[in-house]
């Protein structure tokens, strides 16, 4: 990807009981894929959660934030599912890799 | 944490022989923490793996890059563990959290 560009790193740990949990998330991974600005995502979880989502600027990740669907996850997410979470917003100013 | 701040953001996949690799992870991590700068660690591993430091400055990232075990370190994983890895150096802006 072509820096710069932003980065929303999203760590969280689950309460024990996360029925539902990860039909939310892969239908919220659906959905922002599906998002102006988007750009990529990468998730892992062990004791850890951590998801982090591409965005090409500030703006498409504040639309993504109060997209209604989304709203309705967050929501969830606080009530039910959450034990903790972060929110991390970064401007990602530059990037190498290997055999990528 | 006090934005602003720096996220080193590696994400890597291994290769099928990975023998040796979760102790130099461990002991690198270690490592990390004795660094000047270094404000903490998160890191998760699936399919993909995802650690990512957080810094005080864009100087504390640098020393890290070059001290001597952690050059040892990346020259193995490139020559040994990772299959591919990527490296985003990003600028955290704000952040907020849930239960923290």
């Amino acid at each position: 990807m072509k820096t710069p560009y932003y980065a929303v790193i999203f760590t969280s740990i689950l309460n024990q009981d996360s029925e539902g949990y990860l039909a939310m998330a892969e239908q919220m991974e659906g959905l922002a894929k599906e998002q102006k600005g988007f750009l990529g995502i990468d998730s892992a979880r062990n004791e850890i959660g951590i998801t982090i989502s591409y965005w090409k600027d500030e703006e498409s990740i504040k639309t993504w934030k109060q997209q209604n669907d989304h709203i309705m996850a967050q929501k969830m997410g606080k009530e039910k599912w959450y034990k903790s979470y972060s929110v991390r917003v970064a401007r990602v100013e530059r990037e190498y890799g290997f055999r990528l």
